[in-house]
């Protein structure tokens, strides 16, 4: 049923990853336009993807979905028509959703409408303004230092009219209705570990899940942050009782190491597996718990939602200087931190997928293992083809009352080895699945 | 209701706390006698004090009120009329609660009655026999060395006659008849740690509450330690399922850090104020659990009466050598200790009166928070005259399973921005207190 | 009732066992056979031992006792005469359980069948084929090294037929039915912490409870290993739920720290009393769970049978590396480490028959303890004979809910000392047990 796509190769899935980032990064997104279309079209390719468009003007719990905004060209040009600031070295440079402008200003009332990060004179910061009409330009502040001309010539040529807010998703049904969702947020320009790190993953995860038939079904989520998060989950209220656990797939990208950041309660059973697939994993991570000051996981787990979303990333949103500048950029991207981050949450797929309670058979007693060949004849000596741990602990304690997850956590073994040790001794008639 | 008595100035409260120490330091005191009556007399002066006489002889549960004791004079003097040990100089001197005694004696028979420190040759010892009726003198081990006369003039001029235990009493009624007590004890004679340092601060509590009408009824017990805990609670059985909680009140004057000793099931709500409060103080602090070997609260927390007493101190009695000894006097004291002591108490009744569980009235996702001018308007920029994360913490657990206490602490946020957050968000019509 | 065997002499313990494991040591043991029967017999010289016998073929469980094995020599002789292997030297230079054999053998074929350690040269390993017909002789690689002739004189002089399993059972009444079981092995030829230790240990705990009449009964088994324990287990079925806790006693001799293993669930009372007499003990000591890699626990503690079985140990079997090999023998004795795991165990035992739950008859406030001659008459001078503090704690804790041990362990008095406590205040008529 879920064949070897559970043992991906770290080269192939990290290249796919970083190639597809490099089609989507120099695309300028926001949280309604084309950017979000030409994203999920590109997307689209390698997953089946249904695009929904939601009209500007839509309720949507205490919001209401904005006016579409695009954006063709923007710049700050000197009199003798030199550019100085052009969108179409970074999509960065323009305060997301401007309002369009046109003209000659002075410098005086231009500095009005320039934002710069004076701790790192190099970098253009990342600035939206979604909800109150204003435009303005995002700079290095050496590029800002250069301005000393009295007057320049001024061009925003956006659009900012009733159209639609677009998103993403596609569901993987399983054997059981019951859903495990992945939403990630493709809202951001050229930003890379936070967010296009998030959609990649999330679209190389779908594209694999979609090649099996697993026991729970799987809904994927591309939305703009927050009011896409918003949006979508005011359009589905009904059907909210079928998700069991979710996750928010953002900044995964980076060289740190793993952060997992728990569900609200901190005791969702997704909790436990994500914990053990860090420690199993041999590397170094951490764990944080829940905070609403974080991304979408404050609208899935806002109290009248409630549901139990983790968060798996490498180095946090709230701990790279980099986050939200134009140094989140391609270069601090790395293939194998990618594919490594793909791995953990695959295996989480993994263990939800395979974990289960089994009933010992020989419950007084261990049963005579050498006979049936999953003994050492010679006392002492180490003869079989796996670790014979594994079979102890499974019988000991499929009493009824644990899991192989339990079992795992309890003896230390990973997770695959006490599954590996339940199949074996199952296929010898110790063992039945409850 | 609950004014600007919650942000004291550390050096007014700490200056009126050592002044009336000062006041309080030179008179004898006992567990009964007129050194008692004086001091409640001089703490009467500053709050609406009840004052109680209980009669020597009245049973209070497994004791019996002693005789009352009082002190004229006291003195060992050499017979060329010098004297050597003066109660003039110290009432230390004096072996607290001695019968009298007049005459010459000699000096083999005088010393079977001395009490000294040996290991601190220059402090005198604090020693009290109530039960057992006997007569002695404390006094440096320094100046006994110096005691080589043959015959020595002795006289110890007190009375223990049938008289009464003196205590006193002061209830600030509050919305709530369940009562928050407050206890501490008078009956130290020139000792200030252990313990004038807690009837200074209970006095200036009582002071500043009795000015609110607070939601809960405050007591404050300024009683002799052991028998008049046992006399009050004997006298009060009816009324002791109004107690809700209570505090001892003792060591607050040192210059150590704050200790908290936890109630005897340490998991009593004011446990968990008590160490968030020393939490959110900044300052280095300790915890320990409930002991039996203690003051008051042995009492109190009797398994019979079981009240859920803390006592938050500075350096607790079993930790500092100047215990019980004369070096245990005002220049051990330090008035911006007391008032930081003071501060913390306050921070307590603070928590007490405003902790409350609220309700989020926009459940369903984070309401649109740009459009009350509760967000910044440009993302990423810091606009707001206050910490914006105290209001998502307080809107994701605002679900009616947590106070703004249990918020505080899953946050890490100090109570005060929680509750201003819960004020802001319910000016804004986002939050209901329950 | 229980007299002064609590308070036993190290020197004297350490000797006697010592003394006891150097008559036991030449034999050669096995799981059936006279070796057994042998080591019973000298056992059961010292305390009352009944030797059972289970005929060859009799199933138990899912396992079948084997035909019993007898070894009376075995060699491997040069063709001079010479013998380079000799089971005279060393009872582990036959692969425990080898079937016979004698003859003219190629040095090649010989190979098949000699077993030796690399990594340790010098040591002999011990090994056994208990389940499967094999023959071999396990020496040193320094001694293999040295075989170059081409042939071989090779002999071992056993027998495999059907005869029985034999063990060893000692069961000392208490006043209730309820047993804690001390269970040891006693199949190991020549080798000394795993597990001569284990024999000697429960044979002098045996012999020293045999004096008493405890609270308990307490049941002593001398078994081999694995089969043994399924074997008394399946034939003691009906009696399983009289057992309340038991021990697997073994490794309890070498120099190295005290090791607890907690039992299956780990929150057993007899955890708790371990934990406290290692606490207590003032020796650096080790914890740890539960794990079914593990001696005979694993068959008392197997979930169709789930008996609280906790181990004692100090280097355990997994942790030392001259486990199963020659280096396992005397020289790595101690008397003192053996004489203190006694002490330990019988301060378990100490425990167990000790700790009960007492009601404080004064539970409102403290008594006057003074006038009962508890307390000092002078405050603040130790006069008592012993520590006061034990009564305090006793005092507040009785409260119908807390045990001894859980006084203990509440105020790290030791377990003795709370006794006591609870001992005088009994006398004073301040106490009564439940």
């Amino acid at each position: 049923m879920i064949g070897n796509i559970f043992d991906p190769d770290p080269e192939k899935t990290g290249a796919f990853m970083l190639r597809l980032m490099k089609k989507l990064y120099p695309i300028c997104r926001s949280i309604t336009g084309n950017g979000v279309r030409e994203t999920l079209g590109i997307i689209g390719k390698h997953i089946p993807l249904e695009v929904v468009e939601v009209p500007s003007g839509t309720k949507v719990f205490d919001w209401t979905v904005p006016p579409e905004w695009n954006i063709r060209d923007a710049y700050i040009r000197r009199v003798t028509g030199e550019k100085v600031v052009d969108f179409r070295v970074s999509n960065l440079h323009v305060l997301n959703y401007s309002v369009p402008v046109k003209g000659m200003i002075s410098l005086e009332e231009l500095k009005q409408h320039l934002h710069t990060l004076p701790e790192y004179p190099d970098w253009i910061p990342y600035l939206s303004s979604y909800y109150r009409e204003n435009w303005g330009f995002c700079l290095s502040h050496n590029q800002m230092k250069e301005l000393r001309d009295p007057f320049y010539d001024v061009c925003i040529d956006s659009t900012l009219a009733p159209g639609s807010l677009t998103y993403g998703e596609c569901l993987i049904r399983g054997e059981s209705e019951e859903e495990i969702v992945f939403s990630t947020y493709v809202c951001h320009p050229s930003l890379c570990n936070d967010n296009l790190s998030g959609p990649v993953l999330v679209a190389l995860l779908a594209k694999e899940l979609a090649k099996t038939r697993p026991r729970y079904s799987y809904r994927f989520l591309f939305i703009p942050e927050t009011i896409g998060a918003i949006t979508w989950l005011a359009q589905h209220e009904e059907m909210l009782g079928k998700i069991r656990y979710g996750f928010v797939v953002t900044c995964v990208g980076d060289r740190g190491p793993s952060t997992y950041q728990r569900t609200r309660s901190g005791t969702s059973l997704i909790d436990t597996i994500a914990e053990k697939v860090l420690a199993d994993s041999g590397t170094e991570y951490r764990i944080r718990n829940f905070t609403p000051i974080s991304s979408d996981e404050r609208q899935y787990s806002s109290p009248g939602i409630n549901l139990p979303f983790g968060s798996l990333m490498r180095t946090t949103y709230d701990d790279f200087p980099e986050y939200h500048t134009s140094s989140d950029n391609l270069g601090l991207m790395d293939p194998l931190s990618l594919a490594d981050s793909y791995r953990k949450y695959l295996e989480i797929v993994y263990i939800l997928e395979n974990n289960s309670t089994y009933l010992n058979l020989n419950p007084r007693c261990e049963p005579q293992m050498g006979r049936r060949g999953l003994y050492d004849s010679i006392g002492g000596r180490k003869e079989l083809p796996f670790d014979r741990r594994g079979l102890f602990w499974v019988m000991n304690f499929s009493d009824g009352e644990h899991s192989l997850l339990d079992i795992a956590i309890r003896s230390g073994l990973k997770f695959r080895e006490i599954r590996r040790a339940a199949d074996i001794l199952t296929d010898h008639g110790l063992l039945r699945k409850i």
